[in-house]
């Protein structure tokens, strides 16, 4: 079943009863955090309450209310100011900020939780009679304003919450495939697979709290996206519900009946309809699993290892290249959350053989126990050849066993006066190292001209033949003054220069509102006519997500 | 440097002076092409020559091929018979029965040569402004209809062919890309790859005539696409010349910024603007290479093998299992023509094991020696298990050798009275014999109730983890009275039967003008709507290759 509503954080992270676990060393923790920011002291800077948060007035009348409860049910039309506080926004810093003082830019109307495709066509045609927004939401863990509340000058604004619909139809053990609701969540998805020894593989660090359809619609990519594939590769066939009724696609494994419509459907972020199912490729549960990780001289050496082993086509699962900050600031942190001596001992070793300034690669495995083997064979010596330095499992096994806990990480640092973002591209290897320079540099640039200095962490960890994505994460003294403008202007200069030196302007978070600013540049004239004119053929009244994904002047 | 037009043949497959060699064995393999149709004897039945051919009146007026001579060369405006017949329709079966009856549908007004994006893109804005349908023409190797001469009630018709746009812009050896232009043809590709070590890896069987461009605009798949991708796959970034001026997409290895417009590029079949350049992955040059065959007892036990070996992921080149009616009509074709004692002794030995009709199966492999070493041990080991009988590297050697060739053999059997004509579709694993089934029997039925009965043979040779390709090839006995209507009949009834039993209309030939009657009930309406929105946003007056791809009303 999904998840209860009411145990969500309505603004933050995840469940409502669950925090980061610091081991109580919080004190240890936040001091590496202080210093790292040369912040002499962290100041308190609490959430709001919910009931001090001043709602826009709901636009809908009653009579559309009742209509939107016939369509579905009575007990799944809600307008209770958390419902509207959780749906009216993402999960991004921007939005954090911004709920957590209380001031959200708008909220829906209504939400509404549609059980099956049938409703929801139902319900998109009754709001594009009545010039209604509509908002898809999933699990709402955007961090791009791809879920944000605007109505764009449409009468209401409905969000369409997708986790009721989360049944797995069909699973086809001869084809290796499975057909789900699109509300589904990760966690529920698996677990439908595991009881019948499969697994999709997609395991983004959003996994807990985000479902299938949206996965789909934004174009995401798990942790082990190099042997399963980025959400794109794993649709087969979809079912789309627009404001004209069913769209689908057939899940064919290969087909030249034109152009392949299943990556419109990707990416299209709910602006031109709601996913409603999805048949997607699964695999057997691997048999073995393992990681193991090696330190590099430079951020360039640990590159160039990376790129020769995705080049000799392994089956490896994950590759994960820490640049030499995020290896430090992450090495500080670990070290005060669980010390231990062979850390020290570690470091005054890699001093001994001249790495000043380590970067960390970690390699994941998975699949059957001999390709598991015979891979991280000819992966270890690829590392070593490109001078790389074997450093165990530790670190490999204790990233793959918090990998979804990170993200409550940022609600205390919000607690404190500590803000932290991440963004992030990808480009082909030959401008791997430009990129990197150009938006680090971006993006230290402009924390330090607004006065607050920030730590700039970048890694590897989605990589391709003939290039890699690049994860950019930056952790700074928020400025209490003008949170929203400190955010904008490190967000605009990450931006163009991604823009500016052959990046694409999100490699697997989406565009939502926050990029849609630079789908021109990155598409074209012609390539945003082509996606405006599907567009305003499948959503005539452009109730669709207004504001999304297309270029503002467009939407 | 380009092939000389006048070295090709208008009305056939290939060089004007080279034939199918029957090494001098030319009455064994007729006997057997005979016996096999049950035909007393082979008819005559000779191709009219070129001046025989009434082609229709051109309908463009000296000003405007003087304005395309002016935004091109005055050489590259061509409006000879020759050149007229050779690009007024491809190399399908339906395409060649009419040629060499002199009845050719239409043809262009004339042929322009452009060279280079800019002379592209005037030439389009050109024909727009003067209502000029344009029909862009790569290798012209279409077998569905794709580069056939439609004029569509436009004021004008004018083929655009690409193949004096064939330079490599660049190559990345880093990110292991190279960029060419699109009008460049196999063999002149692999060319320039293979001086700098690389392949692209795409070898359709009509490898030696048939471009880049053509590869991508109609999503066609090599011989060895489990390993390399068929050419969607291969796709990293396009620039494309429209009605309204340049469209291009980014080469970023993967990114969430939205649909991915590669996806509507690869399948447009020159409906939506011309392929001019395009940036694809490329692969270092396999330094080992191996075909195994194996025998199975039946279709059933055969497919069930090539499933398990494809799920299994390991990284083989090729898959391709005949059934039992193609593994017994090219056994006999290859025993007339080359001989052996050998081959007699191993179908002894087969009726011995109780193999009634058995189905050979092909195993291709490409990489590093160590890689097809491993791979060849799994692969053996699996289709042993799955009752696969090795029967050594012979018909796999035999056919990677001739494998260009098979085409040079329809137009001495259109000399006898004989024809031959192929299609394919794709399906999941668990609809694979549903779907076989279906189409053999709807084509033999079909040729059967015209009064010709004829052998449809049948082939894997595209698999994927969720389902594979079926390839179906028919040969009968010409009905001289009404050729293109036995022809039709077959062909609808296929067409019908996969549409029917879950297949998709084209697995890698295209849509073209045979199967765009098939695109509606395959996209459904709002699948087509998109397409259409797409091509009246890029190609507002509608010039763009009529009468392809999208539903004859819609076109």
């Amino acid at each position: 079943m999904t998840r209860r509503r009411d145990a969500l954080r309505w603004n933050g992270w995840g469940l409502a009863d669950k925090t980061f676990d610091l081991h109580g060393r919080d004190e240890e923790v936040w001091t590496v955090v202080r210093e790292a920011l040369g912040m002499s002291a962290l100041p308190s800077t609490p959430a709001v309450p919910l009931d001090a948060v001043a709602l826009a007035e709901p636009q809908l009348d009653g009579a559309f209310l009742e209509r939107l409860r016939a369509l579905t049910a009575p007990e799944r039309v809600l307008t209770s100011a958390f419902e509207r506080a959780l749906h009216a926004v993402g999960k991004s810093y921007y939005d954090l900020v911004r709920a957590r003082a209380g001031e959200l830019p708008d909220a829906p109307d209504a939400v509404v939780y549609p059980e099956g495709h049938a409703e929801v066509v139902a319900v998109l045609a009754a709001c594009a009679e009545a010039d209604v927004a509509v908002v898809p939401f999933g699990g709402g863990s955007s961090v791009v304003g791809g879920v944000e509340a605007r109505r764009a000058g449409h009468a209401g604004l409905v969000t369409l919450d997708t986790t009721r619909m989360d049944r797995l139809l069909e699973l086809d053990e001869t084809s290796h495939t499975a057909t789900f609701e699109a509300g589904i969540y990760g966690p529920a998805l698996e677990a439908k697979l595991a009881e019948r020894g499969y697994t999709l593989g997609h395991f983004p660090q959003s996994f807990e709290f985000s479902t299938l359809g949206g996965w789909i619609a934004a174009r995401g990519a798990g942790q082990q996206s190099n042997r399963y594939g980025a959400a794109a590769k794993l649709l087969l066939g979809a079912r789309v519900a627009t404001p004209r009724g069913e769209w689908r696609t057939q899940p064919f494994p290969g087909s030249a009946a034109g152009p392949d419509l299943n990556h419109l459907i990707a990416g299209s972020e709910g602006c031109l309809g709601v996913i409603t199912e999805a048949t997607v490729k699964i695999h057997p549960l691997a048999e073995a699993r393992d990681f193991v990780s090696f330190l590099f001289r430079s951020w360039e050496s640990g590159t160039d290892a990376v790129r020769r082993i995705t080049q000799a086509e392994l089956p490896i699962a994950t590759l994960r290249l820490s640049d030499a900050e995020e290896t430090r600031f992450y090495g500080a942190f670990n070290a005060a959350l669980r010390p231990s001596k062979v850390q020290e001992v570690a470091l005054d070793a890699l001093g001994a053989v001249g790495f000043d300034a380590p970067c960390v690669l970690m390699v994941g495995f998975e699949g059957s126990a001999a390709s598991v083997r015979a891979t991280w064979r000819s992966a270890f010596a690829l590392a070593a050849r490109a001078g790389g330095l074997y450093v165990g499992r530790g670190p490999g096994n204790r990233w793959y066993e918090h990998r979804f806990e990170m993200p409550y990480l940022r609600d205390p640092m919000l607690d404190r006066g500590v803000g932290i973002d991440t963004l992030e591209t990808s480009t082909s290897w030959s401008n791997v190292d430009r990129l990197y320079r150009a938006v680090t540099g971006a993006i230290r640039g402009a924390l330090e001209a607004g006065g607050h200095p920030g730590v700039v962490l970048a890694h590897i960890s989605h990589t391709y033949l003939s290039g890699t994505s690049l994860y950019f994460t930056f952790v700074f003294p928020r400025d209490l003054d003008d949170p929203v403008g400190q955010w904008r202007a490190a967000k605009d200069a990450a931006s163009r220069a991604i823009s500016e030196h052959g990046g694409t302007i999100s490699h697997h978070h989406g565009v939502g509102t926050d990029h849609a600013p630079w789908i021109g540049p990155e598409l074209g004239a012609l390539g945003v006519d082509v996606l405006t004119a599907a567009k305003e053929r499948l959503d005539p009244s452009g109730i669709m997500n207004p504001g999304k994904l297309l270029p503002p002047t467009r939407a």
